[in-house]
């Protein structure tokens, strides 16, 4: 018997900040699963910013937004996946799928960690956060960090991760509510709302040691600010440049890249393919910071299909605490 | 007996793009050496576009402007240096001064290559050329190569060590003349005259396997378009901006950066600081190189302390072919 799925379709090229009717909610039916196959019902969504660029370039229009899942098995006719199983994927915005098992990564949660963490902190987020301070910016301890969108699901964890190795840490976000976080909460040694005031002029009294690893998830104002007080022989590991992301081409404009030259600085773009041998350490760091409560997370929760277009949306507003979820199914 | 010395002084903060008015011919006498100390006559300056960003900040205002410079020991009070002998120092922009040997590092010239080959492919360009390629562009054989400024006094030499590594190298210069250079006499697979139209759309179809390193010497709109041109783990060694160089503060708009996220490409501002241990194997190479004319190098030699700051001024406007140097005395 068919399974009714609704899923998120882009149905247009989105121009500037997304909206409304860039999606649409469609109610498919989804056969029953034949020999080799499974059917899974998605549980929790992740909403990622990595996603809108790749709805102005790369993302099919009338199709459902590819996306990081967590699903459960809900039918098998494959011998490798059981009823019951978890498996993360990247078919979310949808409710279920059948699939021959390609793209289904099983997963076994530890019992005493919540299933939202393997979504954040254990998640990709966790792991992005991890290998692109440690692997790919070089974090020594005691260094001088800044991280931008640091109340977000990566800076967060990456603000954080800093913290442990006994680094100097400042933080920016967009709203006082978050500053008061980071500051109470993450325990960050400083932090600003960029939304008060320039962020170079902000962030300049903040770094009096300079700073020795710039954490980018904005680009544009923040990375330029960045640049007029990394130290030498910095580094700026970019994860992302979610200023530009509403723009066409997700282009954001810097203006002191010269700086790079005579401080010798690397600005380095990456994805976590480029640190996948880090994998079994960060999976046993993470967990055991998450247990001796090192790492605080927040997640911002939506609930229902119908609800995963206006996450993505207040997402790129900048709405969510911590990470985004769209929670589909217990 | 005092050696009159006519001396470049920076007077001014240029605006823009250089002016004669923002520098001075100064007469000083330079007083006999004392004990410890040495006169030294200088012989070929080198005129550098990294001396501009310096003019803006850095350089003293009614001084000599410093900058590289080979010169002769005429008078020698000190025990490590004898009369005859050659010695690099960034004492540059004067005839004549007396040192105490701080500053001052020994040349011994190979007899059977020319002395400006020493400001020039074994000098500071060579060696940036050398070391930004192959330590800090990781250049691997046969790769896909772009060299901005290519008829610079670095981007020449960068090319043709591209060439001798079996790379297919495309390079951007700023007249028809240069361009037949580095296609007839330097051996680059393609070059094209940025002033002929965009960067981008020349470019694209002279790289149809993308680029795996970008020697960037300009920043700007050659950047942009290398950024949208990169392959999957590029990298670009910065080494100048000098689009920038003529604005305030060095600015140099770029706006693709966002380009290196899912390009994991690294961008890299250096000097030769980085890489100070290949100073060895660079002058084996490259003397062997010079010696089997696979190396071809051009300079625009100005004659005259008088002649400096147009030598500056002209290099700045893209006037030279290769390395630019004023000749001050035989």
């Amino acid at each position: 018997m068919p399974t009714p799925s609704r899923e998120v379709h882009l149905v247009r090229r989105p121009e500037g900040a997304l909206q409304p009717g860039d999606f649409a909610l469609i109610t498919t039916d989804v056969a029953d699963p034949g020999e080799g196959e499974v059917l899974v019902r998605n549980l929790v969504m992740s909403v990622d910013p990595a996603l809108r660029p790749r709805m102005s370039v790369g993302q099919e229009l009338g199709e459902a937004v590819m996306g990081g899942v967590l699903g459960r098995i809900e039918m098998s006719r494959n011998a490798a996946f059981k009823e019951g199983d978890l498996v993360n994927s990247r078919f979310g915005f949808r409710e279920a799928f059948v699939s021959d098992g390609k793209g289904l990564a099983p997963l076994k949660p530890e019992p005493d960690l919540p299933l939202e963490a393997y979504m954040n902190a254990l998640g990709g987020p966790g792991f992005t956060a991890y290998g692109g301070l440690l692997a790919i910016g070089q974090l020594k301890d005691g260094e001088q960090v800044f991280v931008s969108t640091a109340a977000g699901a990566v800076g967060a964890i990456a603000s954080q991760i800093a913290k442990i190795k006994g680094c100097y840490v400042v933080g920016s976000t967009g709203s006082d509510d978050k500053v008061r976080w980071l500051l109470d909460e993450a325990g960050l040694d400083a932090a600003f709302n960029y939304k008060n005031g320039p962020v170079r002029s902000q962030l300049r009294p903040l770094t009096p040691k300079g700073i020795d690893v710039y954490f980018d998830n904005v680009g544009g104002e923040h990375l330029d600010a960045a640049l007029s007080s990394m130290n030498t022989l910095g580094r700026v590991p970019v994860c992302g440049m979610i200023s530009g992301y509403n723009e066409a081409g997700s282009r954001t404009s810097v203006r002191n890249l010269s700086n790079i030259i005579y401080g010798r600085i690397t600005l380095r773009g990456f994805t976590a393919a480029d640190f996948m041998d880090l994998r079994g350490r960060f999976q046993s760091d993470m967990a055991g910071w998450l247990r001796e409560g090192r790492i605080k997370t927040s997640e911002t929760i939506y609930r229902g299909i119908d609800q995963a277009a206006a996450a993505m949306i207040d997402l790129m507003k900048g709405v969510n605490l911590g990470k985004m979820l769209v929670r589909l199914a217990e």
